[in-house]
This record gives C-alpha cells, sequence and structure tokens, in this order.
C-alpha cells in the first residue's frame, strides 16, 4: 500500500466552511437562507440515502431544504406540475430532482430535467447548462465532476498538461468530466464499453478517472505507477465470496461481518499498490458531490437576488 | 504518394442530391422554399469568399437566401434587433452568422449567438443546442464536424472502435467533434495547445482530425502508418519560400504562380505517404461543410412545418 489516500471528507469539510459565509451574508441581504427543493419519486431505498444525506449536509448548512416526496405512481404530468410551482417560488433557488425516476416514465424522464429552470438547475442537468459548460463558459457543473476538481486543486494535484483518462461516458459523470478537464488544459481521453485494449489505453493516464459502475473493475494493470485515480463507482456488495475475494485479510471484511453488505467502488484494492493517489470509497468522491450542491445552490441564490 | 485521397466535392454532391427531393417536397407542402438567412458584418475579404460559396450553393440546391448585411460600425443592438426580426419571420427557417464578427463587438458576440432561436440555429452554436449535442441526443450538429461524421461513413472509413484524436478544442470544430465521435463509439482523445508531446499523442490515432489552424503544422511524426486524416485546416499562404519549401516541384506551384497565393491545410504534404487515407485542402472539408448547412437548413424548415 503506497497510494496517498485523498481524503474526500475533509475537503468537503473545508468546501461547506468557505460556504458558510457566503449564506449568513444571503440571509442576511435576502432575508431568508437559500432555498433547495429536493424531488423524489417513489421508493429507492439506495436514493434514500443518498437523500437523507443532501437532507442532512444541506440543513446543516443553513440552507431551508424542502423534501418534495411523490409516489411512484405519479405520472409525467404530476412531475411537470410539480417542477413548475418550484420553478415559479421565489424561495426555491436549486432544484434537484433524485435519479433514478421510476422506469415507468421512459424517455419522460429527460423532460423532467429539461423543465427545470436553468438558473435553478444546481445539478446541472438542463442543456443549457451542459452547453455552456462544453463550450468553458459559466454554468452550473454537475456536483460529482466539479467536486472532483475541487478535490484535485485543494489536494495540490496538478491538472494542466497531464494525460487524463475518463472511463465512462454518461451524461452525469463521464462527458461533464471530460469537458472540464479540457478547460482545464489536460489531454483528456475518453473511455468506454466499447473501446479496446482499455487497461492499455487507461494506463497512458497520469489521472484516471473511473465511472463505469462495475465493482473493483478497474485493475493495477490500468494503472499507470504514480498516476492519480479518482473513484466515481459506488456499489454495495453482499456476495461474502466476491467480499472475500477482494478484501480477504483487511479491516473491510470486519465491516462486512457488522453489516452484511460492503460498498466498494470501481477501483480494484490492488491499485493502491501502484497509483500514486487514490481517492478512496465510501469516503472520496461521494461526500464532495454533496458539497458542491452546497455551492451550487448558494451560487444559485447569490445570482438570482442580484 | 500511398494515401487514399477522400473526396470531398464528390460527397458533397451525394448529400446535396438526397436533400434536393426533400426541398421539392417542403416547397410543395408549404408553398416557399426553406429560407436561410445569412448575416454579414463589416468587409472580411476571407469571410467573402465563404459567404459566396454558401450563398451560390444554398441558393443552386433551391433554397431562399437572404443575406443581410451590417456595417462594420454595427452596434450589438443593431444585431440583436436584426436577429430578433429573423426569429420572428416565418419564412426563415435557419440563421448563419458568418464569423468572425468585428472584435469591437467583444464578448458580445456570444450574445449574438445566443439570442438566435435554437430551432432556426443550423450553425449548431447554441448553447442547447451544443448541451443536447454532448447529451447525444437529437441537435443541430456544427456543420464542419458534422460533415466529416458523413465523409468517413460515406467513404466507408469505420468509426466505432477505433482511438480517434482530435487536434484543436475550439467550440465551433474541435469540441463537438469530439461529442460526435464518442456518441459513435470512438475512443477520443482531445489534443491542443498545451499537450506535451503532442505529435506521439496524435500518433495513437487510427483517425485524426486535425483542426488547429497552423499550415502544415501536422507532419509524418504525428501520424500512425495506415490511419485516416482528416485536415480542417484552411489558411491563405503567400509567402513564395514557404509555398516552396512545402511543395517544389508538385504542380501546386504552378498554382501558387498563377494564382499569387495557394490556400492549404494543417496537414503537411509529407503525410500523403503515411496515412492510409486524407482529406485535400481545398476540396476535403469545405465543401462538407457547406452541404450540411443545407442538409440542417431543410431539417429545421421540416421541423417548424411539422
Amino acid at each position: 500500500m503506497s497510494a496517498r489516500i485523498l481524503n474526500g471528507v475533509a475537503v468537503a469539510e473545508a468546501i461547506r466552511a468557505e460556504a458558510r459565509p457566503r449564506i449568513q451574508a444571503f440571509q442576511a441581504r435576502a432575508g431568508r437562507p437559500p432555498g433547495l427543493a429536493i424531488v423524489v419519486v417513489g421508493d429507492n431505498p439506495a436514493s434514500e440515502i443518498y437523500v437523507g444525506n443532501k437532507v442532512k449536509s444541506s440543513g446543516e448548512a443553513g440552507l431551508a431544504v424542502r423534501l418534495e416526496r411523490l409516489p411512484s405512481a405519479a405520472t409525467l404530468d404530476d412531475l411537470l406540475g410539480l417542477i413548475r410551482l418550484l420553478n415559479g417560488d421565489r424561495t426555491i433557488d436549486g432544484i434537484l430532482i433524485q435519479s433514478p425516476l421510476p422506469a415507468s416514465l421512459g424517455a419522460g424522464s429527460q423532460r423532467v430535467f429539461d423543465a427545470i429552470d436553468p438558473g435553478k438547475d444546481v445539478d446541472g442537468f438542463h442543456p443549457i447548462n451542459v452547453g455552456r459548460l462544453a463550450q468553458g463558459r459559466p454554468a452550473f457543473a454537475p456536483c460529482t465532476p466539479a467536486g472532483i476538481i475541487e478535490l484535485l486543486d485543494r489536494s495540490g494535484i496538478a491538472i494542466a498538461g497531464t494525460r487524463a483518462v475518463v472511463l465512462g461516458r454518461s451524461a452525469i459523470v463521464g462527458r461533464p468530466m471530460a469537458a472540464l478537464l479540457v478547460a482545464r488544459d489536460a489531454t483528456v481521453t475518453i473511455c468506454h464499453s466499447k473501446t479496446p485494449e482499455l487497461a492499455a489505453v487507461s494506463a497512458t493516464g497520469d489521472l484516471v478517472i473511473a465511472a463505469i459502475g462495475r465493482p473493483a473493475f478497474v485493475t493495477r494493470e490500468f494503472i499507470k505507477p504514480g498516476a492519480t485515480v479518482v473513484d466515481v463507482g459506488i456499489t454495495r456488495l453482499t456476495d461474502r465470496a466476491r467480499v472475500q475475494s477482494l478484501f480477504g485479510g483487511t479491516s473491510r471484511m470486519e465491516t462486512f461481518q457488522k453489516r452484511g453488505s460492503l460498498v466498494v467502488g470501481d477501483v480494484h484494492p490492488g491499485v493502491a499498490d501502484v497509483a500514486g493517489a487514490l481517492t478512496p470509497v465510501p469516503g472520496g468522491v461521494g461526500p464532495l458531490t454533496i458539497a458542491m450542491l452546497l455551492v451550487n445552490t448558494v451560487t444559485a441564490a447569490e445570482a438570482r437576488a442580484s
């Protein structure tokens, strides 16, 4: 084990600490705290954990958080109607729709995100924010890639002039991550499920962002010795044999024994032997995503008030 | 000389031929041809050549082309006012603002492109079209990268599964080119002026798109033997010694003798010895850009009518 561990919890706390005076100044000026609406549709146990963390963290930081729940039988019209109300509510500065939406909405899901007022789109999923980001203009950047940039900057890891490899091309992480890294003068390669010789391509990276959602898929061969590895994956494993094969003999087995499950990333534990720096799961990218949601909401509130 | 030459003129003609029945059908249904407005501000000799080609080609194909000229002293308000008129004109389906706009407009230039009705944005520069393209959704793609995809497809050159290298990260070519190639399952590396070891990175590409605007900059060392090379650069050289050093002993010297200048691309002539396929300049990407403007205008007209 040689890789330096990048502490997402500490960096997230630093970001929150910097946001506090901004929140207080906004409150003093506007007579109300910045307001964040979180919309949850149906019941998804994984979502509940994320939503709970977002509500708790945002509330502690001084935001007014409104949790709006719709039943899983909610129609597209129900959801669009709620968004219209939130768009028109002057006490709401940021709107977050918790993913995934129920599969029954199908292609309608995109219409839901498109309906959010771009000035309240703190998740950065509206095409106009995606476009502004791609053009290198001020925009709400999606919270996970924006948080990764903060983590690298605040950990003293250079971006400009590096070769960066992004594993995964999702609209939420991979593509905006590539846009942000290009804007910061990295030479960026975007890989995906159709990339041949994926490990060899990945191993060209001074910086590797793993965002594919396949537990422990990124093994040592993917990583150039000394590279910085950012692990965006979050999968909950419940299969004992699988956990044993990955973490046998480490303290994480004890965690598994206690809880009956273990949250793991896309990066195999063996990578710690070759990487120069590495984000853990949990405690790496996750806390930063929530911190950036806070920052984006404060930024939205300030912009709307001015 | 071994590279197969990809004939942009012939492919552009094939695209125009396919657009003709669409234009006729639209005219029969709507009682008018699709309408394209081209806005030119000030006097720029290079722009005049492009504009002349666009007007001629679009008119011959059966579009109603309206050329709107403003003096170089035009203010931002003048330009925004004209765009409002064109947005509201039901006989205009596509609006193109010829770049570059006068430097006196400064950052206001972006507001001009932002003001275009996204449904008439046939150049694909509005952030909402940029965002939809980045999200892999239907959108007006900028004409040059869209034309390059057509050229590759119609020349039987595979995109999926290849490694593609895009040299240049402009909003008009490099970035949307990368988005289109990723959407087509290429593994894409975006390079730029801050990329170290640029030639070596470029030489990893099965497909290299050169869009940096530096004449003959891309030499043999940039190209893996057998790779496909697309040359987006267009620079007019007037320096005899420079032209002699690049093209001495070839028929292009005669062209230079006749005209006193020569249009050259980003790709050095020596690349023809190593590349598997190559687009010429002129006669490669340029005609495709104009053909895609035609296609985007017809698509805009059909979408607005339905």
